[in-house]
């Protein structure tokens, strides 16, 4: 019975421990070895779910790093970490691999914590060039031994931050490898035997003494002849093989090679280990979800998946329900575009995650995907709402980080009405810490001229779409989670929203929830809670964290015993904003029972959110109990605290 | 007398009102009006200060680019904006030119609420070419007629945006031409004849028909011969003229041409105008400080000067005073460098900004400047971090924000003991809002495991470089302002600081100053007016925004009557940290004033230091004032506010 089956048979794979034990085996051995830790990795991600493409993809590359490097003396830094699971396995972590992306388990990226073998942690794109850089120099510096190694995609070397570091790499002089792994779908190049010789070859001692005797002679050279010549090697070489952009950036290109033959990675990779010049770029061609006919067969090579069939590759639908806030965003934002030309889209490299695939369909010619590179998105967007269009970048929370000061010097500062769609704001369950969107409150509500709004359900989100395409006077970002709505009805019509109003829900006498975003049913669940107790419990939608509505505040600060704020963002946002309208006025000089709620001052690691939201203290019971320690608070119980001057 | 020549005779420049009037030149005055112009901005500069040799550099283009392209409808974006003096001079602003930096006059750099001849401001290296694009796309979306122009340095190029931007640039098509203004001082290639010749033959429109009826023919041919034709076109001319980077990313290259010869520059951006292809890089050599002797003898080519005399060159020295922050901390640096291998520092191409020019002649090996690119900085600290370094990346608080993403992402979440030594904290005189480092205490003290100290004066600088440097628990930051100290002396053995603990200055009975960083001294001179009053007055540094320094403020919140925080940096700060332990820990519910000062929520003008500090009142009167504000809140007067329970 095929899914029956749990673990493969994997008898090569069962004796490798870490990479020592790897080293022992033959080079004959390997196909095998990767054939089986292919069929190991597909069967725990069929477990866990998880990134499934990008691990198939490089699963000889894994071996034959480990294999011909001396890991973890040599620094091995993985790129976003999406392909790290082979690596995992082979690092010592076989045994909790089908904990992945679970509560408690491995993470789903490289994380400094779990192993030796990961020295540097990502998830982010675009930063292991500057990471295994800082290793080289280190090792430089105190005259230690060991390489440092970069395994980056094509698709990461569109962020200026890699390109930032290539340009400095020249530092690190044979310290440094960089790995391009190269599966650009779209391209996809045959990687044909021609070039694959060439690799070889260029890789070679023997061709490397020939080529640094020539450089020595065209040094005597008369200067411009100095020069001609090497710019000769360079275009012979670049037009055989096409890596003149890397040369020009001071790397030494080998390249392209077949990234899943074995015969051609470990001779060109333990060659390229042995250089005496450096810093190296090896330009890998693999093949997203390779070896698995159903992720070779899908759109996007099963890039991330739930769980699935091992045998079929079908995977475990999520059940129906309320449609996704992205679903909900792209289609508010289609119909916004539907009504004026002046709407334009952005994306930095996630037209999917952000919903913007849908938008580009509808409209291709108002719809730009940058590649990863948010700070461009910002100030192209920022350009675009100074010649009069009306821009959404759409991009997660915490990839805006990656264009804050373009947030502040191009659109704040300018007052540009850029709109920031600001998804996966708050907790994102199984991705943890590195991809939580849990300070964007804080660093936009903090800069003048920005209006920062957070949805609390898929209804108000359409409002708040709405509201931000209609809003020219200023920069404007709507917040929202990731995952799916609520499940109250879409707006027919969209609603515009008055710019710094919020909405009281529900009235009561003694007890305020002031809640932003997310968190407005548990505050509702809580009221529900402190009625039942006798307290009687207004709450307020506040919709804006800036500009705050200050006047609802006022009146709820000042007419209720208690004042709670909740929101799903660290310290610093709304609470903080909150707290210093209350003290720029006075009304915390008579007592007022004002307490803050916000996401705890830690990193937390991945877990279901439910889990997540628990830990972070944001549920309903928490809002009933931080109202019932504040009202004992200095009193001697609950039945005295109605009892204010 | 030659000092008292207010203004050069400017016969043809009295003529150009705006760029209109500068059309209607004929050719052959142009370089009249360049020597008039170059003249004019001199005089000027000599009564303002400000940034001189940029400027000079471009006095040809700026002249240039009016004469050939329909300023404003076609969109000029200027990077950086430290050249722009010209253009202002030549698009209406020539009378308010001897304004500029001055508190109400013209900004230092290009600004969209001075002019419709600045369509974009900047301050901030690299963001011309996303801008441009984006005016491009706009006008392409819309039917607008108007080319988008970026003039972007060569300096600027190694920031990854600008990467970022022109990996994007192919959409505009010719609506986009990016000027690259190379004035490389280290490189300076002498631009002969051949290639200027060579640069104005691509460019013109023969030569263009010639070469797309050759790539006509080549689309027919088979596509590998196709493609090896492509390759043939570009390389031929790049190592003719070095543009290969450019032509990889998708431009024509045009260059290198004179950028002082009008008779070069005229006739190639008339061609480049009038392309039918595009978008186009035209690489303009110029030569930073151009004409004006004691500029091109300088070795920083006058990059920013202070008032000078047009005769001599002479520099108005600033008066001898206490010695400047950055200097403190370059010199302190060292000493750590001194005692310690490990310390190393990095700088993202302000080596005399931010001091470690000096540390760069002490420790070579151990300085790394690597250009405009503050996010490779960052990660490559942290990369040295991880094994084992102790990095310092000295950056301005205003850049900081480049590498918002890296601080979080690669230093935060992994807790790498990066020393973040942030320069320009707080408010900066004459180069206005973009500079101002306002937001760096909101922005990393929400982050878990960050330390933000803060120094209030120069003493306490050296103590928090050795603090940082032997801190190697978690990343650690320590702000300090523009300018120089107050005069303390400095220690002769730095102290290692308790993390976490502020230091109690003067111990009062009813009022408590809550002070981080700079305003110390006048928190001490509040006191003093307070004390008089009859208000004994306690002052504490608190030192570190994180973490607080619980006990100190819980006592001074609990045993005084009035509590006011004050910092240089706006909301969501220090202020907003106190406000939220007190309401965590109910400190505020008996009643308790606290105030918090901070930047006011605008971004604030170009002033001198003490006018915009007195704008954002956070002088010792506005403090008093605050104080005796908060005393009176609900109650009859000063002499009552002492009674509390």
């Amino acid at each position: 019975m095929p899914d029956m089956i749990d673990q493969p048979e994997t008898p090569l794979l069962d004796q490798v421990r870490d990479p020592a034990d790897l080293r022992k085996l033959a080079p004959g051995q390997l196909r095998q070895l990767a054939d089986e830790l292919r069929a190991e990795m597909i069967s725990a991600v069929g477990v866990t779910g998880g990134h499934l493409g990008s691990g198939l993809g490089v699963v000889e590359l894994t071996a034959a790093i480990h294999y011909v490097f001396n890991t973890p003396e040599d620094r091995l830094v993985w790129d976003v970490g999406h392909q790290c699971y082979p690596h995992k396995i082979l690092t010592g972590r076989r045994d909790r691999i089908r904990t992945l992306r679970q509560g408690g388990g491995l993470s789903g990226f490289t994380k400094r914590s779990e192993s030796e073998y990961d020295p540097f942690g990502a998830a982010h794109s675009s930063t292991s060039i500057s990471a295994a850089l800082g290793f080289a120099i280190a090792n430089r510096l105190t005259g230690r031994a060991g390489k440092a190694i970069a395994v980056i995609g094509d698709g990461a070397m569109s962020a200026g931050m890699a390109y930032e570091a290539m340009n400095n790499a020249r530092e690190a002089g044979n310290r440094l490898i960089v790995i391009l792994n190269d599966n650009d779908m779209s391209i996809a190049p045959p990687v044909g035997g021609l070039s694959a010789y060439l690799a070889r070859i260029v890789s070679s001692r023997e061709f490397l003494s020939v080529r640094e005797a020539l450089k020595k002679l065209a040094r005597k050279l008369p200067r411009p002849l100095h020069h001609a010549a090497r710019k000769t090697d360079e275009f012979a070489r670049g037009m055989a093989m096409g890596g003149t952009l890397f040369e020009e950036l001071g790397f030494y290109y080998v390249g392209p090679i077949d990234g899943h033959n074995l015969d051609q990675l470990i001779p060109v990779l333990e060659n390229v280990r042995d250089m005496a010049d450096g810093p190296v770029l090896v330009h890998v061609v693999t093949q997203k979800g390779k070896g698995y006919a159903p992720a070779e067969a899908a759109a996007d090579k099963y890039h991330g998946v739930q769980k699935f069939n091992v045998i079929t590759g079908e995977q475990v639908k999520a059940p129906a329900g309320p449609p996704s806030y992205t679903n909900v965003f792209a289609q508010a934002l289609m119909d916004e575009a539907q009504r004026d030309d002046r709407v334009v889209a952005i994306t930095a490299a996630m037209p999917s995650g952000t919903g913007l695939d849908k938008f580009q369909k509808a409209f291709p010619a108002r719809c730009f995907d940058v590649g990863i590179a948010e700070q461009h998105a910002v100030t192209f967007a920022a350009g675009l709402a100074a010649q009069g269009m009306r821009p959404f970048c759409a991009i997660y929370s915490t990839f805006l980080q990656r264009a804050y000061d373009q947030v502040v010097h191009d659109v704040a500062i300018q007052n540009l009405p850029v709109r920031f769609a600001i998804d996966r704001a708050g907790l994102v369950g199984a991705d943890g810490s590195t991809h939580a969107g849990s300070f964007d409150i804080t660093y936009l509500a903090t800069l003048p001229n920005m209006v920062v709004m957070a949805a609390a359900d898929e209804a108000e989100l359409v409002h708040m779409v709405h509201t931000a395409a209609c809003h020219d006077e200023s920069p404007i970002a709507l917040r929202y989670p990731r995952g799916n709505g609520v499940g109250v009805a879409l707006p027919a019509t969209p609603e515009r929203l008055a710019i710094g109003k919020g909405r009281l829900l529900r009235e009561g006498k003694k007890i305020a929830i002031l809640s932003l975003g997310t968190r407005l049913e548990e505050a509702l669940k809580a009221a529900d809670t402190l009625d039942a107790r006798g307290l009687s419990t207004s709450v307020a939608d506040l919709r804006f964290a800036k500009p705050l509505d200050e006047a609802l505040i006022r009146r709820l600060l000042t007419t209720h015993d208690v004042a709670v704020t909740i929101e799903e963002g660290a310290i610093g946002g709304l609470g903080a904003h909150v707290l210093t309208l209350a003290s720029d006025e006075g009304l915390i000089d008579g007592g007022l029972r004002l307490r803050t709620m916000r996401l705890p001052d830690v990193f937390q690691d991945q877990d279901k959110p439910e889990k997540q939201y628990d830990d972070a203290r944001l549920n309903a019971p928490h809002i009933v109990e931080t109202v019932l320690t504040a009202l004992r608070h200095n009193s001697a119980g609950v039945e005295e605290a109605g009892a204010r001057a």
